[in-house]
């Protein structure tokens, strides 16, 4: 049986999450939902796209991931079914799959058989998605929930530049340590940087290490993060706080002497 | 293999969770265990009651409930085994069920073989509770837990009042977006409301709409709820934070000019 | 199917734990994943050791613990494999699993085999622990894992100390609810005392009480914990807050008149 994750910015504090279980265990009593996260903030579609493209890739072929981050929810966005590398996607429109949707085949929820008899215009993830991943999971084939489309939204995040002695990114994802992870490939920073800026901060004491326990408790110091990217780290600490970083808070790393 | 479902108050970073999920698999290791809530704010019945309400009818036949929010735990009140709607529920007696046993079959949990050998007196959901459902999950009757109930604790929120031009309600629970449900059905706001006034706060503009997205970002708007309540929310914002709200605040619904 | 479970200090909002689930998934699609806690504080080994104490113990035999609570990931430190009465735990060599490892049968994860191809210098979690539980739910046997260890890192809370009329111990574990569960015994608190100081708070008025629902609202007691220590907490409140007490806040217990 092939699993079913829930990845949504709904908290476990409302019923919206167990809500969706319940639709999808009617549908099929033997699926296995495995929850990813119901603490994708609230409407942030960025965050979600990051967490997806982190934790998608690690799961087999046939699973079948529902993101329900849906501030569109009932008006005419899509609701869309993404078949890529061998799994499934179920999420609205608005681009929380966009980093996984290179080569993949993309259809339209559109057909009602597939959704709860009755609609509500505020939860699609447990009128449309919950059903229509149920379905799936019970092998419904893609073909029958709608069909393909050509176009769809983007989520697109700003690319680094790159100067002669320095590259300009910004703070990407912040992670629940308060680690900040760059938009910045670890490729183009072969060569240790002299200087890290940090919004209005600059620093030139930093670690520059493999792993945070190589430098002391409270330092400050920059890795690469276990998805490939700059990362800036207190030890044992909160990077974020520490530096006062958002998302959006730019992050220019410099070479020269 | 019927669904177990747990809905706590204990919060993640204690251990309680965790132990009744052992409790569990060591009576049923097939036992298939779907997390619904564990942040029901600490001892508030009225909360676990609606969300229960919320979720539970979306389960299919066979499934089995285990609710501890119990802040009479080791005293007197009694424990239940409800049967209901083909479901089952088991929680403390102090009403999170209430809207669950409409036509409901209510046991007293009072056969200690189904128990832990040794309770403790302020941990039933271990002792008591997640015992009892692995059993039934193993496919024990109802019957050899404990005698019929007659009365129960009823959770009795109050009804909104309706008035000549105007409904007076209240918030009667807040959602993790911060959107405002209150107790007023959506039947009886079949007309465009003039002006809402939640606290002490009078509102002339706000969006009636069907769905969030039809406003602008941080627009007030109204709305039904996806379990058909009235609902007042800021799109893409929180309402409680906006207007101060929080459980039992009024929330009068006025449709005079 | 053994369950697999899994404690770490990830939160939620990352995506760590979703891509630990997508490795284990990938290398056992019939694994039984369950989340014992993402919520330990960040880098808290001796949370993380107390949590594992008063939860593994429930479980069934055969069962797979992977604690990820890791500080010093992808430095020298080793990572463990142990048997403790007929379960399995992994973890980094830290002590988190200390009270567990009783008579246990303790190797190194040192067998490239088992883990993932790329290890990552910062997430052990996804490239170590979970290919290797994961390998373990589908039946390897833990001598394919790595040799027999005879040394490794013990955490090791203070004893409390007895006097004559009083015992001197901390609080050493503070629950989702504000409880404050000591390091003292039950069996070290048979008569009940007169005086609890818990920091610089010395108090004679105070409940003694087998469970909360015993004293009023707001009432401060002490109890013995569901895992049989002293308590002290506040009814439908918390100690914590209301005693500013925070792990490793003395804790006095007085039976002098």
């Amino acid at each position: 049986m092939h699993p079913v994750t829930l990845t949504t910015d709904f908290g476990t504090a409302s019923p919206y999450v167990a809500a969706m279980k319940g639709v999808i265990l009617s549908i099929n009593p033997d699926a296995r939902i495995h929850d990813l996260s119901h603490s994708i903030p609230p409407q942030n579609v960025g965050h979600a796209a990051q967490f997806l493209a982190a934790a998608v890739p690690f799961f087999p072929a046939g699973s079948i991931h529902v993101c329900v981050v849906d501030p569109g929810v009932g008006t005419e966005r899509a609701a869309l079914l993404a078949e890529a590398g061998g799994q499934f996607l179920l999420a609205p429109d608005n681009g929380c799959l966009t980093p996984l949707l290179i080569g993949a085949t993309v259809r339209r929820l559109a057909e009602p058989k597939s959704w709860r008899v009755k609609v509500s215009a505020t939860f699609h993830g447990r009128d449309v998605f919950a059903p229509a991943a149920a379905h799936l999971s019970r092998g419904a084939r893609p073909a029958d929930f709608g069909p393909i489309l050509r176009q769809w939204v983007r989520y697109e995040p700003p690319a680094p530049k790159v100067g002669p002695n320095s590259i300009r990114g910004e703070v990407a994802f912040i992670d629940d340590f308060g680690n900040l992870i760059t938009n910045i490939p670890a490729d183009m920073v072969r060569q240790r940087p002299r200087v890290l800026q940090i919004g209005r901060q600059s620093r030139k004491r930093f670690g520059w290490v493999r792993t945070y326990g190589e430098a002391k408790f409270g330092t400050l110091v920059a890795l690469f993060s276990s998805d490939g990217r700059l990362e800036i780290a207190v030890v044992n600490g909160s990077a974020a706080e520490r530096l006062q970083a958002v998302v959006g808070t730019p992050v220019i790393v410099g070479f020269a002497r």
